[in-house]
């Protein structure tokens, strides 16, 4: 199983992605990978490191993509970036998956054009797999890709989802709500009640309803389907409500003398733990469904936790034929 | 000044809806309230309180609307239900603002109906006053009544919203923020991309421009308007973020042994202040803007504090004339 890294774009990059790619090949004997981005940085970078040198290769790219530039002028004129030129070699069949942080349009545009979408997909879909109260993993599609999807989309979302989850989670029956204003199942915009009976419909989905935003994290279903939009409002609410929490515990630690602080040493590692089982930086990041081959996004804050694990869920999917499976599950229409 | 409370719907009621009444008469001098109920029930209930007899009247009521009741069928068929006839006092003028807890959309149907919309309003907005992390409010027009808005009800938000802002918080200019998917001004859905250019246009409103979710809570800007598909979304999964760190940090400590049990003991007030000032309690409920007269929710699981908070808000919003000062807000066009 051979997965490419994208090393460039993130902002601790390319020292974390390379360092993400190392500790990659460290757990998973039959891995190996290519880093595209600036050769001589790369090849100076890796000689801190002690790896199997016929398990890497480094495939030169001349540019990078940045999160000011526009996703798909981007993708069209840096022929060169260290994005495009993994695309590129992922299209050929030179690997079975790739790993990037560098622009999200950018990835979700090129991705599309370079890889294409798999049969029966309109539009692919970008999905956080996000930790939940319980332990486990809900998988949220889509969580900011697709604005003003027709219900048809969401439907598209559903199954795919699905399939993620039963293959990288070994769940024979993911459960699936759509992010609804409220569990009745005659709530709704426009565009979820339409849903809603679409949903109802589709073979090979075990749909249970509308589920409201305060089950995102609960583990109440494995796929969260949602249009992009709503996506990320809730993804951006959670992260803004734990900041918030997290940032006022401080505060009040600060100000509550020498009571608060002792307690604060002594309950520092629950605080932590909990800070750690919600972040992202365990998750290994985003995926993309829906295209031809497997795309997995690192947070453009991601270090190389974030990387490693960002490596480990695109071999996982590409040993789980994610993307065939997809195809499969959409022959449904 | 005079508030009707309707002391029946809410899942304390009717024993915290007197407690919170009999509350607000201490604390407002000029108070005087008007408790909407079963007549027997209310009269035995007061006879535990001591209050100025001259200051707190009963009106009876029949019927009660309970949560599972239909919003529109309610308001037509229970005419005698506490709501209603609140409802009704205040329409005729007997007082000068309502607080229920009872079923959210039975107090949007009714009160739009009984009570009328003001001039130049179209629906009437649900709006939470949120605590955000500066330790001021932000409040979200509109937070789940209206779903499909379009454009234009974005507008109206925006000037109710300021309006209440400016007459409650003394803010001279409200700065009000755009719910989207993105703070570049391009961003957004079909909705979101219209409303920025109208609201871009409209005067007497300080619109800084579109927010993400992630600053529902950081008090960003004063005003956030949404529509109520989106602004549930986000209300909900921060709610839902809230509740799952306080249980996974509660989960750590009953795991964590001795040494986590002391550091909670030691925190207590730490983490028991930050969930206060997130909580809704304190708060007073949310608000319905753009009727013609002051009606203030409280949440269903409101108890004395929260009955006694939104009866000062009623008060403070009948005192600033914040129905006659949206009408006048609202002659911009």
């Amino acid at each position: 199983m051979r997965i490419i890294i994208d090393c460039y774009g993130g902002d601790y990059c390319p020292a974390e992605a390379v360092a993400g790619a190392v500790a990659a090949l460290d757990k998973l004997p039959d891995l190996s990978v290519i880093l595209t981005g600036y050769a001589d940085e790369l090849n100076a970078l890796l000689q801190g490191y002690k790896y199997d040198k016929g398990r890497l290769e480094v495939a030169a790219a001349t540019e990078v993509i940045t999160n000011s530039d526009s996703p798909a002028k981007a993708v069209m004129r840096k022929k060169d970036s260290s994005t495009v030129v993994g695309l590129n070699l992922l299209k050929e069949g030179r690997a079975d998956g790739m790993v990037s942080s560098a622009n999200t349009g950018a990835l979700l545009v090129g991705g599309s054009i370079i890889l294409g979408l798999s049969e029966g997909v309109t539009r692919a879909a970008l999905c956080p797999v996000l930790p939940n109260a319980k332990g486990t993993y809900t998988i949220l599609a889509d969580g900011g890709a697709n604005i003003d999807c027709r219900p048809e989309q969401l439907g598209e979302f559903a199954v795919m989802g699905s399939v993620y989850m039963r293959e990288m989670f070994n769940i024979t029956s993911p459960a699936v709500g759509l992010l609804n204003n409220g569990a009745e199942p005659e709530k709704g915009n426009d565009q979820t009640k339409a849903a809603h009976k679409l949903l109802t419909g589709i073979q090979g989905i075990n749909f249970v309803g509308n589920i409201e935003c305060r089950d995102l994290l609960t583990g109440a279903v494995d796929v969260i389907v949602a249009d992009g939009f709503n996506g990320n409002i809730g993804i951006k609410a959670s992260e803004g409500m734990g900041s918030v929490l997290f940032g006022l515990i401080k505060e009040g630690i600060m100000q509550g003398g020498l009571r608060a602080k002792l307690g604060y040493i002594l309950l520092k590692p629950v605080l932590k733990k909990v800070k750690n089982k919600m972040s992202s930086d365990d998750v290994g990041g985003a995926v993309f469904l829906g295209m031809k081959k497997v795309l997995v996004k690192t947070h453009g804050s991601g270090k190389k936790q974030a990387f490693m694990n960002a490596v480990i869920k695109a071999y996982g999917m590409a040993k789980g034929r994610v993307p065939e499976k997809i195809e499969q599950g959409l022959k449904y229409r």
